[in-house]
Parts: C-alpha cells; structure tokens; sequence
C-alpha cells in the first residue's frame, strides 16, 4: 500500500509564499482480533501488517513463540485476525494498563514491576563493537526513504555485528520496532546476538518490548528515560542512546562492549 | 516533583572514552480514578498532574467544561481522583480503541470518523500572523529547560497572538498537549482565540484534542499525518507544521493566516 499522499500545500519561507505539492505520510487503522476477540487498534503506516500484529503480540507479552499462532491473516479493510492454539489470557488488565499517550508504560510502581517481574532477563553473552552500531544506524538512516520524504516516521532496524537485517518504518515508534520484532518472530530469527535499532526515545516499554523478544542491545539515536536505564540494567540489555556521528551514550550493561 | 535524575553514564566520542554524570529524564505513572473507576495509567513527566488528568478528560471527550468536575485530588502515590457532577459513560469503548502506540487513534474507518463526528467544527473567527507563531515556537523551544538538559521530552503551549502564555513539558507528546488543554480548562481561558503549540509530531489525535477543547490553530515544529490533515481542514483548524526558522507549511484553512 501507498505509504504517503501528495497534498497541496502553502510554504511560507520568510516573505516568500509558495504553493506546491508536498509529500505527507499514511496514517492508516490496523485492528488486531486473537481468537476473534477484539484486542486493539493500532494506528500505523500501513505495511508490514502481519509483521505489526505479531510483533505487538509478542513484544506485549500475548506469545511468546511463533508455534503459539495457528493461523493469521490480513483482511483487507486493516484487519489481522490471529487464531492461537491457547487461550488468550488478561486481556482486560492488558487494556487498562496500556494506555499510554506515547511513552511507556503504566504505573511503575505496580504494572511496570510486574511486567518487569514477569520478564525474563535476556539470556546472552553477545558483545558488541560501538563503531558497527554508530555505522548500522546511519546506515538505518540512509535507508528510511519514507522519512526523508514526509518527516513524519520513525524507524527502527535489526542487526547483526555489521549487518543491518531489515528496517521498518512506522509513524508510531512503538509500531517501528514491534515490526521489526514480528519480522524475527516470522523468520524464526534467533534474536540473542542481535541489536535493535530505532530512531525514536528509548521508554520503560521500549526496553520491556526488547526483553520480550530477547534482544540484548537497544540502540537510540534519542534519549532513554530513567526507568528505561534501570530496567535496561536488571534486564541484562546493553543500552545505548544519542548515537549521532562518532558519539554515543552508554547507559547500563557496559560489560557488553568489545574493545 | 524532581523532572531528571542524575545517573552515571559513558560517553563514547570517537575513540575517547568518558565517564561522566548525564541528566536523564524521569518516567512517572499518574493513574486516573473517575466516579472512583480507574480509567488510565498515563506515565508522564511527574509535574502538572492535574493539568494532565483534567486535560486527559477534556480532550478525549470525558468532559466538555471544568463545571462537570465537582471535585479532584492528587494523592501521593501518583493517583489523581476526579469527580463528576455527571455519569461516565462508554469507558469500555474508549479503552478498547485508544492503544495507539504512540500516534493517533484507534480504527480511522470507524472509530476515527466517530470521533470526528462527535468532535464540533471549531467555532472561531481569529486569524494568526505567521511571524508571530514563528517567534511562538522560538520562545517556547527556548524555554524548555528540560529538553535542554535531558532531550528527553516534548513541549507544548498556548499562544495568544505574540504572548506564550504557558508552556508545559512531558515524556509524551499527547502528554505535554493535555497538560496545555488541562491548564486552560483549570483557569477557565476562552481558547477559541489561542494557539496549540507543540514540538512533537501532528496525529489526527492531535487534531482531535485540540478541537475537544476549541482551539483553532495548530502549529508544529513536525510533520502531519495524512488524516491530521483532512481532520483539520474538516473542522475548520489551521495546521501548520516544520516551522523551523523563518520557514513553515500551511496544510489547511489558509484563510485563518493574517498577512
């Protein structure tokens, strides 16, 4: 599908008025049945679909491995219907709790350490070497064709050592990464010595998102939150933020390095 | 509240390796009791939380005028209570449509067109000089401490004319707005008369908050969404949008710019 429209627009530069055409990105409705229960709309860039539903799935704890889905499937009007082989379980704690005007996640004080509770430390001895994390994330950049045009998305990338794997962009960040983290889960890609990459902020949920997928590194462009760095820590999960050119910021896990 | 903490982190720059203090910015859960049913987590930037939870309630539609709330107290624990003079109505369907992992809303063929539908045209004759709402976003960018120190947060504000009259931070972007929306209900301000400022990107969310609380005009250091866009030009609100500089976009309602 068309990830963006051309809209006429006014561009006032100084004193100069011009009329032109301008690129303006797709905001587009994906609602998420589970054995025919209705979970929740996402409001998304619209491709990558299945990737989205099944990535939200797992990285908000409903699966926890591509053999729990017996079946899915895209209809055409933004709606993914996923039929489990087991029950689906807390749906109701699942909504009241996940409202969150953008950034992370609820109540830190009960939700948030229960969830942190609930998930499970990542399991890796992966280490990373920061000059193929500040080059895999310009090269993340270089790749988000639909930023460059619209400003509208984030974007958020898998890689391996030196390798970026696939980069997905969304115009939530949340959306962004559950891509990429659906596209593992599709691939039955082994994610313990892979890197997450996203343009976007790093929250308490970004981090809770990657230690569902067990992701041992997060790297941002943006700025992490205090509860995403104490999280990160528990977690076992390398946290690395304000990757711009040849500087970036390590915020937990430094063990994770390779010098 | 305390907004950052200081933390230990290690910044890489090219080869050189510091150990230093860094601000980062504090996740804070604020739930919302209405009538005594919970309704919401929103973790949010700890300060403001009033504005927050009444802003909440105004720009989703829970309340229309600051004379519905009989009473309201924040509690320690990051609880704030709010009653009504009146029923809560439809809590089910407003949770099960606002999980939007960090932009827009739920459902644009449905629930989206719902929501326009309820929302009125903004009912407002004012009309705005572009150098002054570019000089608005200068002021406000300026003043955000926060942001300065932390790069963790987005701003918003409300603008009469060439005044800035407040200006409020928060993790969230819809957070930040809400605080605006919630200051201006709390204070009893005629908005049909202001300016929406925000740092973050324009969702037809946005334009849906903006127009729960009469305000006419939108201006944006981002991009809009395709819908943002159709949703303002429906209910009669000037978006503007990448006003950087001395440059801006206009993307709708063009007759409310004072040349």
């Amino acid at each position: 599908m068309k990830e963006y429209v051309k809209k006429l627009i006014i561009r006032y530069s100084g004193q100069k008025k011009n009329e032109m055409m301008d690129d303006i990105v797709i905001e587009f409705p994906l609602t998420l049945f589970v054995n025919g229960e209705e979970i929740v709309t996402l409001v998304c860039t619209p491709n990558n679909l299945r990737e989205l539903g099944i990535g939200f799935l797992t990285s908000e704890g409903f699966i926890s491995s591509f053999s729990e889905i017996a079946s899915f499937e895209l209809e055409e009007e933004g709606l993914l219907n996923i039929q489990l082989n087991k029950e689906l379980t807390n749906t109701d704690t699942f909504l009241r709790r996940k409202i969150t005007s953008c950034c992370g996640k609820g109540r830190a004080g009960l939700y948030f350490i229960n969830d942190a509770r609930q998930v499970k430390t990542v399991q890796s001895e992966v280490k990373v070497k920061l000059s193929e994390c500040l080059n895999n994330m310009t090269i993340m950049e270089k790749r988000s064709k639909l930023f460059r045009l619209t400003g509208g998305v984030h974007s958020s990338a898998l890689s391996q050592g030196e390798t970026v794997l696939f980069i997905y962009d969304d115009i939530g960040r949340h959306n962004a990464v559950d891509k990429v983290i659906g596209s593992a889960m599709i691939r039955e890609i082994d994610t313990s010595d892979k890197c997450l990459i996203l343009s976007g902020r790093i929250s308490s949920e970004i981090v809770v998102k990657a230690a569902r997928a067990n992701i041992p590194v997060i790297l941002s462009k943006a700025a992490p939150t205090n509860l995403a760095v104490d999280l990160a820590d528990e977690l076992n999960i390398l946290l690395l933020g304000f990757a711009r050119e040849s500087r970036l910021n390590v915020y937990s896990c430094p063990e994770r390095i390779l010098l």
